[in-house]
């Protein structure tokens, strides 16, 4: 099963009066963890939009177990939870040095024309990939 | 069953290069409606922490049926979903005037102190809120 | 002169941990300013942009005399610097019941197309907005 | 004269629907600089808050001559324009690496207090990163 794990720098605009992370801006770590996921198979994210296809989050949900503050040490890590030629379930887990798992999630994505917002299969459009998922599904 | 409603005049720095609304950015939104909800109960959300208590979101979850665009009529509609003293849950929908519901979402919270995060029992510390909460949750 | 002047909720969003609005929103706030104000006109930016231009900021500047806080009354106030036909540089004014003006700021913009990132003369493609935005530039 | 440089990953969320970088999202990569810069220095942000001060924005300046996109190669360089013991101003130059310079910009900030946003004396406090200024300051 594959992991990409990347580090994160907190940004100081991505705290909030709380002294925190402000929730939202987990789910853009959320979103580098799976661009990172996508550069380990060798894809680039930039490069899939261009051929005119986009994955959009269809469904979200996150935990947020201790907050992340800013000048920790942050780890993301991505894996793909299931993959059926359609659907994409990523699970991702956002942990610091000092105070382990902080916030889990998932995510589910479906792959869309760019112009008319429709469904495609990758298996048929792009059956390379297709089989990373495949691969990268298998626990 | 109280229900508030608010309008939403969506940002331009909201919108991503797909041309929509950026995911994470519906969670600001249904904070926009928790505040909503709060006023509708008399209270505000800014006294409550100058009170030194705090309503971190400890799980949220949100469904994308249709992407809302710049220009879009937009209102969220917040309620509680359930609450027993400690735990809240709302219950969110995003809808545009042409498309109908595009987002719709929960997200639990837990009372704690400001300073350790700790979690307070509503009931004791501010019952008129509690029994607000009760009434609103009921259905 | 034409002033253009709209309320502002801060979001919790927009605090961070020094309590006070992040500088970099303010910028976000001009922008609905400048919304506005076009509203103010008799226009609408989306309708613009669906016409193929889109104006994009090309200078701005901001300067920061007291910060603005959750639950603070906020207004923005917009106007017209100078027009010359093809620059437009906009004025703004975050003020606060309490505190008065906190934050002035200007922005440079030029219309381009859409497409092609070109500078377009307002004169010659939409001399009814262009005649306004001369007037509005009335001293 | 020390100039940091540190690469920047253009964010999807960082995108706007002119399928460019939002205009504001530059000046939080500003602080990533500063922070970078601070860093070169020898010294922790996190660590200069936790000692009871703070460096806000007091005014901001950007040019935004190209516009930088998703998947571009960006860096940020950070230098101290000048420092006079209470006030430093920053400069910054955003380049990609297929378009060189696409944002200039400045900011000045002034030591306060975190409690109070008192101005304190650089000199005073904190004598050994006043050096480190105004050594960098030297061009």
């Amino acid at each position: 099963m594959i992991k990409s794990k990347i580090p994160i720098q907190v940004r100081y605009a991505e705290t909030d009066q709380m002294g925190v992370v402000y929730h939202a801006n987990y789910l853009v770590w959320f979103e580098l963890g799976r661009t990172a996921f996508f550069d380990d198979l060798g894809y680039s994210y930039c490069d899939f939009e261009e051929s005119g296809l986009v994955a959009p989050v269809v469904d979200i949900q996150a935990s947020f177990k201790r907050p992340v503050k800013y000048g920790d040490d942050v780890t993301v890590t991505t894996w793909v939870e299931s993959y059926d030629g359609l659907r994409i379930t990523y699970g991702y887990e956002i942990a610091t040095a000092g105070n382990g798992v902080c916030v889990t999630g998932r995510s589910l994505h479906v792959c869309v024309r760019k112009d008319t917002f429709r469904p495609v299969s990758m298996r048929k459009i792009h059956p390379v990939l297709h089989q990373a998922y495949l691969d990268a599904a298998q626990h």
